[in-house]
Parts: C-alpha cells; structure tokens; sequence
C-alpha cells in the first residue's frame, strides 16, 4: 500500500497516510479533530480545509501531478468563491500524495463537552458482576482425583456460600494456568451468583462495569467501578450509523433497501462502541493485549431501533404496521456472541424495551426518575433526535414518542454546532435595540466583557434560547416569521434572500463569518418543539387530566436547557417554573443503576410491562395540535408573576440530585 | 493454484488436484480409499502406490520434466527393489504433473467395517432436546406491545408447561422472518426444558443426536433419531492427532514441546469431528448451506487426555504429578465456542471424568454396564490404545488404566490392518501338522474352501487368534519364543533374521507377499495382555478378592474377540468361559445413553465421584505381575472341560443386548 506524508496546521500533527483515503479519515488517524457533523454523509460542508502545499520535495514541484482526487459535485455545491484558493471538504478530498492541509478555526471540533456527563447517583451498591478472592492449598497425590474446576467451587461454596456456579468455557481453558501463576491464590468474578467469568492469579480488588447509551446520533459509555459506583471514566462519540441515516426512520428504510444493510450498520455500531471501550478503559489500564477485557458488565439502552440494529434484529417489523419488536424482555448476551471487546466471558445485559416507539433508553428514563413512586402528575420528556414522553404517577404512567427530528442538537441550524467551546449557549436579547449578549461555552463571561472572544457556532440549547429571545425582543412573531423594518442591522436578509438574524459580527467570531439565525433555523426549532407540545397535549388527553404537577426534562442537553426559554417557546404544556427541573441523561443514569444495582434490572422488567404505551402518531387529533403548537406562546400571558420567580430560582437550572 | 490431472487405478476415479498436494490427499479429495495406517505420519510404509504414467499429452513425453516431488528420505527407507519399479509413498509423494498412479490391492483400504458399530440399547427415551410445534396468531395493532419472543414464550408456556425459557441469542437474531417464513407455524426445539436452540418454520418431525467417541487411535460417531433412538447413521475415523504422537503420553509430550501444540492438535480433533459431521449427516440432508445444524445435541467420551486437547485445556498437569485434571465434572459447551458444526446454538454435553487416567469413555462404559446394579463381582475390560478397568458390584466399584499400547488395534504389528474386507480375523491351527485355516473378513468360508482368498493383513481380533493358536500348537512356548526344527516351511527365518510364521502364502493374497506373524509381533501381543492381566490382579489384590464372577469385553473389536482365545493367551484373570460376554464399543454406548436420556447424565455425574480410582502405575508390585503376566498360560490347565463347554456356548462371542 503507498503511503503519502500529510501534515495539519495549525496543529502541526503529521504522519504517514495510506493512497486513497480521504484528508478526513487522515486526520481521525493522526488525531486531528474536524469538524464532521453530519458523520460523513458529505452534506453538512462543515470539514472545510485549504490545503497549504501539495509537496514537500522540490523533485514534485514541476511534476504536475495532483497529490488529491478531483473536486467532487459535494464539494462544488459546498465551497464558495469567498472561501478563497485551494479549498476542499476533508470528506471528500482523498490523499494521491504528499500535502500540508490547514484546518480553519470553523472547522475544528475542538474537544466537545459532553453533555451526557454523568452526574452522581444514591444508589445501593448490589453489582450483577462481584469479586471473590479464593486461596487453595496446592494439590497433592492425597487428592488427584479433584479436578482444578472442583476445588475453585468448592472453596466458592465454602467461603462465600455460592452453589452451583458454572464456569464460562473460555475461563475454564486458563483456569489450570492462572491458578498455577497466582500460586493457588486467585480472584474470581461471578455474574448473578450463577456463573464465573473470570479468574485472575493473585488478588484483584478493583472491578469495573461499563453503562452505554446509544442514541442516534451520540452514543456514550459510563465507565463504573463497580466497587464504589463512582464514574470513573466517560468517552462519548457520534453514533456511526448515521452515514446511514440521520433518524431512526430512515436507518430502517437503509436495512430494508441494501441486502447487507442491517448488517453493515451492526457493525458500524460495534465497532463505535469498542473504540468507546478503548477510549474509556485507557484511564484505569494502558497496557496488556486487551486492556478493555478489565470491563465484566455492560448495561445498554437505546431506542428500539438502535436495539434492533445493533443485535442483528431486523428492523423492518418495528418500521411498519402493527409494529412488532422482535423481542421486548431484558436480555443477557455474552460478550463474545456480539462482537464487543470487553471481557469475552462477560454479559451484555440489554435492558427491556416497551414497545416499537418507546425502547430500552425510556425504560432507562423511567427507573431513573420514578414517576411510580410519586403522588404528583410528573411529565418525563426525553430530548434527543426523537423526543420521548412519560406522563403519570403511582396509579399509572402512559409512555410515547413523537419525532422531534434532530434541530434539539444543533443539527440542521446553520450554524448548530456541538456543545463544544466556542459555541453560544446563552444569550439575551435586548428588545429595544435588538442588541444580543452571549456566553459560549469554555468562557464565563458575557461576550460583551471579552477582548477576544471565538465564537464559532451555537449549540443546541443556544439555539432554543436565541428563539425564545427572538421572540421576547419581536424580531420574529408566534408564527415564527421574522418582522422586517426593525431599525437594527442584525435583521438582515441572508445570501438566499430569506430574513435572519445576526447573533455576533465576523469580528467576534473565530471562523471569520457572521453567525446568524435564519428563519429556516426557527422552523426547525418549532417542528420539534411543536411535535413534543402536541404529544404531550394528547397524552394529557388520555388520560383526562388537564394539569401537570411536574415536568422533567431528560436527554443529552436537558440540563443546560433555559426553562424560561423552554416555557417561552412552549416545548410543553404548562406547569409551574419551579416544577421544572433538568435531569441530564436520564437514560443513561437508568443503564448506570442497572450495572450498579440488579435489583434496578428487575425493577425494569417490571416496570417496562406496567407502563401504558399511547399510540399518537396514528391518532385523528395529532395533526390538529400539531399546527397549533408549532405557535409561540408567550410566557407572561401564563406566569404573570415570572420576574419574582426567576429571581428566586436563577433562570438557568442545575442538575438535581 | 495450478492444478494437475490424476487418474487412480484400478478404480478409474481421476479428477484435477493442486499442485503439491501429496497422491494421499489427492486420492482422498478424490475417494479412493489408500491404507494410511499411521495417520500420514510417513512411517508405517502401507500407502506405496505405483505411478503407471507421469503425463497424459504427447507433448509432455519429452520434455523430462518430472511430474512428481523427488523421492523423500521417508520412501527410501520403505520402498524395497522387490516392489518393482514405479513404487512411491503416497503420504510423501507430490503431485507437479499430470499422473496416472495404480493403488496395488495391499495399499487399498477398503470400506473399514466399522468395530465401534452400534448396538441396540434398550433405554426409556428422554433426549436434552425436545422439539414443539408453536401456532401463533399472527400479531394486529390490538397486541403491539408484545413481541415476537414473548408470544412465542407464551404459547409454550400454556401448551407445554416449559416456564423461564431462555432464547439462545443466535436463534432470537432470526426469529423474526422464520416466524413470518412459516406463517406463524413453527417448531421449536427446547434444551433441557431451559433454552430454545432453534426455532424452524413449519412443523419439523425429526430431531437428531450425535453420540461421540473419540478414541486416541479412531473416532466414531453415531447419528441419533431422538424421536425413536434408533441409530441412522455411523461414521468413524483415524484420530488426526496420531501423526503428533500415537499414545496419550506422546500428545502430552507434543502439547509440552511446541508453543503451538495444543492449538494444533485441538484444531486437528475439530476439524476431524467436523468431517464426522459431514459424512454423517449425508444419511438424513444431503443440501443446505450447513447440512450438521440438523443435529441439535451432541454427547461425547473420550480419555482424559483426548478430553483436555480437545477442550483445549492444557493437558500437561495432567501428565505429570500429582495428575491434576481441569475439571472432573460433565460440561455443556455451545457447539460455536469450540468450533463444531453442529446446530451453532446446540449444547455439546461432555460427560464428567473420574481421574487424570480414568476418562468420559470409562464413565461411558460404567453408565453402558452398570456394575453397580450388579450382585456379581464384575470386571469390565475397556480394549482400545489403553486398556481401562473397572471391578466390583453394587458395593464398590474401583477403575484402573493401563498403557496396553495399540497392538490390539492391529498397528505395531507387521501384517496388522484395520478390520477392513481381506482381513485375517479367524484362525485354526492343526498341532499336528502346523498347518492353518483362516477366515478373512468380507467371506463366510474357511480360506481352504476359496477360490481367490485375496487375504491382505490380519486385523486386531485375527492376531490374538493367531497368537493363541500358534501357542496351542507349539509354534510358541508359553514364554513367547518360537519353537524352531518344527518340521515344517511355515516356520523360517524372516529376512531380518527372526523367527516368523506364514500364515498365509503370496498366492493366496491380494499383497503378493507372505503374510507372516514374526517374533515382534508376538512381543508386542505379550506386552499388551500382560499389562492388562497385571492391571486386574492388582485391582483384586486391593478389593481383596480371589475369584471374579464376569468379564465384560468392551472396546473397538471386544465384540470379535474369542473367548477361547483371549482366556489361552490369558488377557484377564480366570473367570468361567460361559461368564465372559463382549459387549462392542461400551463407552459410545455409555455416550449414545446419555443422550437417549437425560437421567443418564445425572446418573454419570453421580457414579463418576462414587467410583473409586486407583493408581496402579506406581504401585511396587506391579512390575513383578506385569513380568509374570507376559507369559501365555494354557487354558487347558484351568478349564479341562472347555471342549464341552465350547460345544455348548460356541467358540464366538455375539454381542449381547
């Protein structure tokens, strides 16, 4: 295979790049971040690079002979004349020779904040997966007719009252080794009381499970020690399905279409996930053959589609009518069956769906936050590319999905970028002048006190909260349009003759470009905050109630989330302000109880049978509040009294517990 | 990969071979059965064949290329000038050209006549794997939160009472369009009331078993019908491991000494039994990508060695002291974790070993003959590469092992052969006149009624006979040396310059060559039923007994074996001739039992701990029995009324049951 040198600017990072493969997947390998937002579908023209030089020996110079492949339609489409000279999309542009690529300020990704970080959870300690040290006296002639596996279970029986284990096969392999190399003192770790899955020579205390979340677009994984339950490491990526699809709907329509559809996106999934493994394990293990066989239990939610795809179950029966999961139960899959590079002997325990909408990442939501052992009516709203609704109390909770589409996470925003530094996430908007100040992430001051302040895009939250405000200030009215003729120059019209909203100057910004809000971004912002209201609406509905006491808000940005901003918009019916709370990832807190506590594991299956499922999709009246919910309500006709409250509360909240 | 014409006669058979592929393997790719007695270990000299052209085309005649490898160091040593011109090995031979190659009548194998042939069992059915047909209704909106696992749980909970039921995650992958393929009739099949291992559209009658065992020398395994216990098929052959040692201790040795030797001789029994799998199943499926997942249980023995290479656990503990075994009790493995091509979610039940020298195959023979439901004193000999013991009744049952070495399987002996048609297996001898009749296998007449004999070796059970008879006649004394000035031409010396007896002339075989029973091959008879007689003794010493009620033959030819004759070269203590039985291939009936029926197994387990072991080896008295026991008494001293008890129960023993 020719190799080709490639080095990146500013970073200086450089390294040996096999023909062929694209300035992108150079970069991923030299450790280069770009910006890639849409995965590689070569649709969002994020991963603008100017390539610097396209040799490095003067023997090349009069060659002639181009070091890239040609310009593609994509990148035609993508790259404009005011980009300026030798600019290409990293995706696009493959590597046929020695190159110095800069990679603009715009288009790096910089290290994104995750924003399912893990927040402390109270929780019993009772692990599925436990440690036992076992110490043997070596064999003699007095007793050759005991086997190896026999004296283990013995002493197992003995000293800590555990009958019956069986030994996973590939453990009872290296048993005879392992024993003789820890001179017959050994730890052995068993799932559920029932079945060893390793034996390490020696004593070992520390023992780790791993809680993953996969949604649609973000998967993360919670390394645990499961000896204390604190979080010890979270790496988080893109899902790398989403090449394949940007939502649930039409990652189905790829299985149905492509013969080896369900199969590729499997293994794209797994793949993702063992380089998460990778990633998270390199905190406690550097070193060994396979550092990510230290993690002995994983627990996983995602929704049913992720579900399906990722064990090998074909989508197709979820995707169309009467919507039949191929299976709605807990299961415990070994390691090894499907292909994730933990411990081989370990379970994979996944946790039980509700039905075809509402999958194992709500029933993750609902041990997490109980809404069965409240008296008060509680709305669980689960934010991510879908939206997901618990809504009910110790008597009964009703569950639902509504597609929100992916704008919550900045996608599909001009200017949407990940919760990374640089982006705006808060913002006020004077509505006199129609002056904005804003913070981006990684600075604690307004923009306004900075000197230099970098801004490069706006985040998913950033964006709820620039409408809300928008709104607030009249540049844009409850339909969502913009009104012209406000004496200001932020409100503009773009290049495409569509009005927008200037958010900060080139000047403040680190990609040399203003950063706008287009009306194209707001309709997106009431498509799904419209699809959530109506859900929530007809879930009210059904069940006969017309108040809520309570509404949390769940997924990847709930707890950065304005509730003044949310209240404003309308993303849910009405409740009292100081009844909102953010909880952070619900559903991957439900995955960390689970791997921290098996009695959580059985509180799920249960659970997951007892919730109602409300079909809304199909009902009559969806449509109807549909429509009247993509309106902008404003907030002061509902709280009269909202001023005292927030000064009470602070406007922005934090994450509970 | 170039590849060569060749054509085997007399056969007729040819085809297209690759290039350096040795004549062995080019006739076995192409069906033609060549003697390799020694497992293509290059040293037993029995698959000489002669190349008849080394081109098929004129042009080739000149160009003096040969079409063959050069003659190896191997063939020199075993192609004789009296073999004539032409003559190769074909384990060594390669093949560089077209050929035309002629497999003489002594090279040629023969359909083997499989020893380890099954009997009848008289057993109440009750198979680990049961199937049930399931008819679902197909599913509507109304039913949309219960997936296609749990009706299917459903269904087979109220029909069949089977509760808790696991799916194997293979067969839940594929649940979903086998339902939808059988139009919600399907057939399920349940492990041990547990877990389903396969779910099938339709409703399936027939379910399949295969009872394994693997021998150090020969593996055999019988396809089971599970829904009537009737054996539909048996296949066997050589172990694949002989070429890395041909006892138990020479593998251990090779597992010792290269990194790699384990792995290898694991793959080697794997892809062994995957070729058992294969040519078994042809007899029920002969289409399908996968035709071996019609077998859905698989029960196997084996010695302790044989167990831990094929298991892959190292056997080197188990070779040296305190004789440690990995593991005593019985395991089920799934078919996928150790390779073989059964039904990939199926179970591989391991029946449980007694001691590092007492193996599943023992346990086999001890649930297969019950000594423990006996009131009679019992001895039940297992005759196979090693010899293994078991003595007692219901009160106490003890086993052995001893290292009888292969001579009772035909190798180590110089006419010896696998019982195949041509096979000496019957033999008189006149005192008088020192002349012999004999009866090869394939013919029902004496060979002094044939026309063409065509004898071409002599099998296993046919050389004890021989023994026996050359001692009854005077051509050996009881310490085993041949008597010489007999007046006689049969006895002579061989061209190594010791003493041989023609028991059959060049004319009256196929081999073109006097079939001859030398010094050695007397020696080696000794030293095998010595070490078995001296192994009993022992065992009645400890038990404190003098007299045994019952001998039970077991093993590959125990079922061919004379009674006269075993009791005349004195393989076992004294027992009354009417109260010796041989019972054939004992251990794959222990095998074949336990998955007929699943009580079998707990009944296994249980009698494997009851069962006392004891070592032999390296008791002081050994040595001095074992040198006693080489010499041959003459039964006529201990049964001077044989002739009418032979009258009265015939000299050949049939298979009982």
């Amino acid at each position: 295979m020719k190799k080709h040198k490639v080095i990146f600017q500013p970073s200086g990072r450089r390294g040996e790049v096999e023909e062929g493969k694209t300035l992108l997947e150079a970069a991923q390998s030299l450790g280069v971040d770009i910006e890639a937002l849409c995965g590689n579908k070569k649709v969002c023209g994020k991963c603008k690079v100017r390539i610097e030089e396209g040799y490095f020996e003067k023997d090349n110079i009069d060659s002639g002979m181009s070091h890239l492949s040609p310009l593609t339609e994509d990148e035609k489409k993508h790259i404009k004349p005011e980009d300026g000279p030798g600019m290409r999309l990293a995706c696009s542009a493959g590597v046929y020779g020695d190159l110095k690529v800069f990679v603009p300020e715009r288009s790096r990704a910089g290290k994104q904040v995750v924003r399912k970080a893990a927040k402390e959870l109270i929780i019993a300690l009772d692990p599925a997966v436990k440690k036992y040290n076992v110490v043997l006296q070596p064999p003699s002639l007095h007793d050759m007719t005991t086997g190896d596996y026999e004296r283990v279970l013995k002493f197992l029986e003995d000293d800590y009252g555990l009958k019956e284990l069986k030994f996973d096969y590939l453990v009872l392999k290296d048993l005879q080794t392992v024993l003789r190399k820890g001179e017959w003192r050994v730890t052995v770790t068993v799932w559920m009381d029932r079945e060893i899955i390793k034996v390490e020579p020696g004593f070992e205390e520390a023992c780790y499970g791993l809680a993953v979340d996969v949604g649609t677009t973000t998967c993360v994984g919670y390394l645990t020690d499961l000896s204390t339950g604190k979080v010890v490491n979270t790496e988080s990526m893109m899902n790398p399905q989403v090449p394949y699809g940007e939502d649930v709907m039409s990652r189905i329509t790829y299985a149905m279409t492509n013969p080896d559809g369900l199969d590729t996106m499997q293994k794209a999934i797994i793949t993702g996930l063992n380089e998460i493994i990778e990633r998270v394990v390199s905190e406690i293990k550097k070193d060994g053959p396979h550092p990510g066989h230290a993690i002995d239990d994983l627990t996983i939610v995602f929704n049913t589609a992720m579900h399906h795809i990722l064990l090998g179950f074909d989508p197709v029966y979820i995707g169309r009518s009467p919507f039949i999961p191929a299976v709605q139960n807990s299961l415990n899959i070994k390691a090894r069956d499907i292909g994730l590079k933990i411990n081989p002997s370990a379970y994979i325990h996944v946790l039980p769906i509700e039905a075809g909408f509402v999958g194992a990442d709500n029933v993750g939501v609902l041990i997490a936050e109980e809404p069965y052992n409240q008296n008060e009516m509680m709305l669980v709203i689960d934010i991510g590319t879908n939206g997901e609704l618990l809504l009910g109390n110790w008597n009964k909770v009703c569950s639902t999905s509504c597609a929100t589409g992916p704008a919550f996470e900045g996608a599909q925003i001009k200017f949407g970028m990940r919760a990374a530094p640089g982006a705006i996430e808060v913002v006020q908007i004077d509505p006199d002048t129609k002056e904005p100040r804003y913070k981006v992430i990684g600075k604690t001051d307004w923009h306004s006190h900075l000197e230099k302040i970098n801004a490069k895009g706006i985040c998913g939250s950033g964006i709820i909260e620039v409408v809300a405000e928008m709104f607030k200030a009249g540049i844009i009215d409850k339909s969502g349009k913009f009104v012209m003729d406000l004496q200001t120059p932020r409100v503009r019209k773009g290049s495409d003759g569509k009005p927008e909203y200037v958010l900060a100057w080139a000047e403040e910004t680190s990609i040399g470009t203003d950063i706008t809000v287009t009306q194209g971004d707001v309709r997106a912002l009431q498509l799904a905050k419209g699809a959530l209201y109506a859900g929530a609406k007809l879930m009210m509905k059904r069940l006969g109630i017309t108040e809520i006491d309570r509404v949390v808000l769940a997924g990847a940005f709930g707890s950065h989330i304005s509730r003044e901003a949310s209240l404003t918009l309308g993303m849910f019916p009405d409740c009292h302000i100081d009844k909102v709370y953010a909880v952070g990832n619900a559903a991957g807190d439900g995955a960390r109880m689970a791997l921290l506590n098996r009695g959580k594991r059985i509180e799920a299956s249960e659970r997951a049978r007892w919730v109602e499922f409300i079909e809304i999709a199909t009902d009559p009246a969806f449509e109807k509040e549909f429509m009247q919910a993509m309106h902008i309500p404003h907030m002061k006709d509902r709280f009269p009294n909202l001023k005292e409250l927030l000064a009470k509360s602070g406007s922005r909240v934090e994450i509970k517990g």
